[in-house]
């Protein structure tokens, strides 16, 4: 079983249930996309209005199990590869408590300038801290 | 009875169904919001990049039936209000082919400064839409 | 100044921020939602798959100054009606440790038969904490 | 290049764009899952209400090329498998009237019974009309 370096807490709300009165499925996508961009942005040093931002390249994800609003859910933050120029995120949607992911999922990250939008290389701050938090 | 100098489409998502299977009370904002910048862009030249930006500084909505996906549904646009910097909008929520709105609602923009964020006047060609195609 | 008898915390999303790089209007209304439907089903007891639930039949809300993800918010709940088949929720946007919100809505609830989507009145727990926690 | 025996419009909002000024990862995931249940719902006699319903079980997107609000997308279906109680859709993000997608997709539906939300069988209309209108 996969073991996630970092986990962060993902609140639900009153319309993330669509009529089969679950989670809808992209409300997980909304759950990993936030957490990512949370660790890097107070971790990392990522700032969406610098030079360098990251796009989703890619992005999937299995769903084991449902969850319900209001239960309070977590992201598990992991890393399957890391280039030069992009980053892919292992991630787990948990329940506060267990180890077993609800859903798994899989975000590629692809750096760009925020100009010209072509690659450009990982900011060394976020690289640090996935090096020592995440792949440490 | 309103009657909407301009008539939008609206298409539901699976997704905006909450768990009572009804459109949920964000959707109609969504639609609201998405008709009068559909609006401006297409017809009175707003640039969401240029230098005068709008931004809602008031809204309110009165949910008379409701609707659930997939009915298409059409937004009217009104105006209740043209000042110097800020345009109060008269919105109604409507059945293709029906004049009794659904949910009627008010969007007030005010334009600011894209960079200052302080009120600067309606742009000129969009208050001449306005006062042609809404108010003539 | 508005004194709101609860708290409750509010987690912004990645996706929340519009292209203007604020928290989108329509996100104030999800937050407002949540907060109510949260407290109701947490302290009242209110189920959504009971016999009577609660329905959006108006909203309003005046926005004051912007806010952006990744900041955590706050929603503070009072009551500004609380009738026999409907309640007036009275709201604000708050950031944490300050008092004068950054929006504040307005939120009709109208119980209903979950069958028959009839007005029926407000659940005796519901009315209960209402009177203890908000209007005590 | 995958050939989409069916492509339906999606309609792109106001707030589907995030900060970086185009569409949101997650809205494609709603452009997907919106595109087969209306689908369904219009041409294989899918009633969300019903005894059998589809839940996601996996998803995944390419992102090949931004889109931003106003402009309207389409989404072209295709299969990849059919099974017995399973549809593995092959999902395109197209501009009108191009045949290259801006994104990829896939979107495995499991049927199940809506009460105890285990396996059941593709209702007969649904594979029907995939065989006549996706597979023939």
């Amino acid at each position: 079983m996969m073991h996630y370096g970092v986990r962060l807490p993902f609140a639900t709300r009153w319309n993330d249930n669509d009529q089969y009165g679950h989670l809808n499925n992209t409300v997980y996508y909304e759950a990993m996309d936030t957490a990512i961009n949370t660790w890097m942005m107070g971790n990392g040093g990522l700032d969406p209005q610098g030079d360098a931002i990251a796009l989703c390249a890619a992005s999937s994800c299995e769903f084991r199990a449902s969850a319900s609003f209001p239960e309070p859910l977590e992201v598990g933050i992991g890393i399957e590869r890391l280039g030069t120029t992009s980053i892919t995120w292992a991630l787990g949607i948990l329940r506060p408590g267990q180890e077993g992911p609800i859903a798994v999922g899989r975000f590629v990250h692809v750096f760009v300038g925020a100009a010209d939008r072509t690659p450009t290389p990982i900011p060394a701050g976020i690289r640090s801290v996935i090096e020592r938090d995440l792949l440490g």
